[in-house]
């Protein structure tokens, strides 16, 4: 039951850290707005990787900052680090602890550039090799899958964005403890749903632009909590080849938010649904796409860019309901552990 | 059988190339070395985004340069591209015809920066936006799902690697079209092992550093001809998390070079075949990784840095006799087209 009073704590941590982190956010887009650099280098994994998707979007979108995903092992095993002139140097943690994103760090630093680090332990070795550091204040997460250090993330990526960019309109974040609480509201429909789909041994998981990262996320989840195999995708990248697996019955989870994506995103849903006749579960915020949907849940009418954590709270529900529903022990999945150190 | 006659065509193809393209990308390679830039952008779609994956480990270890990969709804849908201060904007792409990575490439032009293309059509649009065109000389490809063009690109791409850096022993790459026929010769094999896992509805395919690629276009390819559902992973990625799917007879294929990461990816198959009995299908040049799986196929002893090129041969016709094996028409999978334009 952990995993699921740590998704009922959302709204609180998000009350918390909106107020906790505005003033050193601010303080932080400062320094980092006084910096030469061309693009950011993000390393992180699993759960934090998925925040980094956020990132590439969010920040190129509102900030004009390209995002690169590093490669740890370059700087690991291979030895073989690349040049990172023009490098913002960027590690995104919950714990600060992996060996291979911490060698990352290390060789900005060697490097001479500036390091920031997105972490729930902000005494970690992570950010110990950082010059600048967010600290999520998620509190302390107990349950082995990541669900509010995740959306803690999200929203340190986005109030640093917003900080650092006055068109992007940062009032709209103190909405998301409100909004996240009316997502939680729904959680007998997203129970049902899950009781529907409980006999899914694998599935596709879409989302696009912002909501890459919750295809990601969402997938990573039902592997971890459920052992259901769930493969996320673009729409883009779906119709670039994995397409051909969508046969009847094939469960398709969704993320449809308004934006400019949503008509795409609507087009693929009315291919699997009526011509390949998949089973589809579709998270949205317009009705045209519940309707579209063989299982509808919806989600708050929020602006597109903060929407994924509104959407991944809908999608950690389903998970943990998934799991309990399959008799599973939600709080510590087989062969996981909490932190996990790679090289 | 086109998709059969088209992996056989593989040497010549390697012959042809490496013999065409020395001159053009020495000439090339001056004129980037003048250049002044700190990363290359890549952008790229399906097939072409796993040879973007291999250039992200080769030309970052080899040549030092970053690489981002692009997201390209950014520069259509969403009209909010990054800065690209700094770049090096590359677009891969068989056909040069996708829109979206057309927008990419013309984004770039429009800053001002210099601009790469790879691809099989050097008269596309997309090799139109570009002031450097590597044509990866492939000869016509027919069969929908990409194999020869695909292990063209990433012979272009560690050419143009070999021809930046003295360091880089370009000169091994004449051994290629040997060691491709030399896994061609092992299709008997290769058939018997896809005759064993025909039974197969999903799967992990797990690859890391130079052949993370490998384990992201082996995963595309059984999904568009086979129908399978495959889920790749870097080993890194797969302990944080998606392990836990791995359950008795669940199918794991693997490709184990020789190199920095070997030991990585043995630790992981031994847990993964011993403690979880899962069924490991392995591709290797080393013995004790085929001692270590359910299922082994030999591998030439190449230098890791080219190793994805046979990797994915063998994993290319171990994919079409699984298809076969299955009765379906590998040449011409269900929804699919050869050139995907997606915006």
């Amino acid at each position: 039951m952990t995993m699921r009073s740590e998704i009922g704590e959302q709204p609180e941590v998000f009350r918390r850290a909106l107020a906790v982190n505005e003033e050193p956010l601010s303080e932080l887009a400062g320094r980092i707005s006084a910096l030469q650099f061309d693009y950011a280098l993000i390393a992180a994994r699993g759960t934090s990787d998925n925040a980094a998707r956020y990132a590439k979007y969010l920040w190129a979108a509102h900030n004009g900052i390209p995002i690169a995903l590093a490669a740890p092992s370059l700087f690991t095993s291979y030895q073989r680090p690349p040049r990172l002139d023009g490098a913002l140097v960027v590690g995104i943690s919950q714990s600060g602890e992996s060996p291979d994103l911490i060698a990352v760090l290390a060789e900005g630093r060697k490097q001479g550039r500036p390091i920031l680090a997105i972490t729930n332990e902000p005494e970690s070795p992570l950010a110990e090799q950082a010059d600048m550091v967010i600290d999520i204040a998620a509190g302390e997460e107990l349950a082995v899958a990541a669900t509010k250090t995740y959306t803690a993330q999200l929203l340190a990526v986005a109030m640093l964005s917003a900080a650092l960019d006055s068109e992007t309109p940062g009032e709209e974040l103190s909405s998301l403890p409100g909004h996240v609480e009316s997502v939680i509201a729904t959680e007998d429909t997203i129970n049902a749903v899950a009781a529907d789909l409980a006999d899914m041994r694998s599935c596709a998981v879409l989302g696009r632009g912002y909501n890459h990262s919750t295809a990601y996320e969402w997938a990573l989840k039902v592997q971890e909590v459920t052992y259901v195999l769930a493969h996320p995708y673009s729409t883009a990248d779906f119709r670039h080849g994995p397409i051909a697996v969508a046969e009847p019955g094939f469960p398709i989870l969704a993320v449809a938010a308004d934006g400019p994506l949503f008509d795409d995103m609507m087009q693929l849903l009315g291919e699997v649904t009526r011509e390949k006749h998949a089973r589809t579960l579709v998270l949205s915020n317009r009705a045209e796409a519940l309707a579209e949907a063989r299982f509808a849940v919806p989600l708050p009418a929020v602006p597109e860019w903060i929407s994924p954590i509104p959407a991944i709270v809908a999608a950690q529900l389903f998970t943990y309901h998934l799991g309990a529903i399959k008799g599973l022990d939600t709080d510590q999945p087989r062969g996981l552990n909490k932190v996990t150190r790679t090289t």
